[in-house]
């Protein structure tokens, strides 16, 4: 079964730098990967608060939180 | 051609918990993965540092760094 890793982001630009190369680089056959715009979709800032994510970009693997360098804050995109 | 991935660590908590899960998450068939433990090869703090990596655990994707939470800073591990 494949788990699942969903990666945060805001699309700024460490972010789209972050997306490109760390998130398309997991491998499908492992992850099912979900791509998440909290600046355009701030119903699931919950979840990423809930999963411990403090900035963006971040990537989220089977409930683990991995910020990858710095884009923003959580708490500036509320 | 695969592309060319160093995750560099320290062998701290973090650094364990970032290469378990990220950095084996990587897709085999795009990228060949180098793990070197800068804190037993300080030989190689040189290319790490080449290469813009400010804090360990880190993975280097073609010559870009993604700093992945925080473990050591490279500074202490001179």
């Amino acid at each position: 079964m494949k788990s699942k890793a969903v990666f945060y982001h805001a699309g700024c630009p460490v972010c789209v730098e972050a997306e490109q190369n760390v998130a398309h680089a997991m491998d499908p056959a492992k992850f099912d990967l979900e791509i998440v715009h909290l600046g355009q979709n701030k119903g699931r800032l919950k979840d990423a608060t809930a999963a411990g994510v403090k900035s963006v970009p971040a990537l989220v693997l089977d409930g683990t939180p991995f910020h990858i360098n710095f884009g923003a804050s959580i708490e500036a995109l509320r």
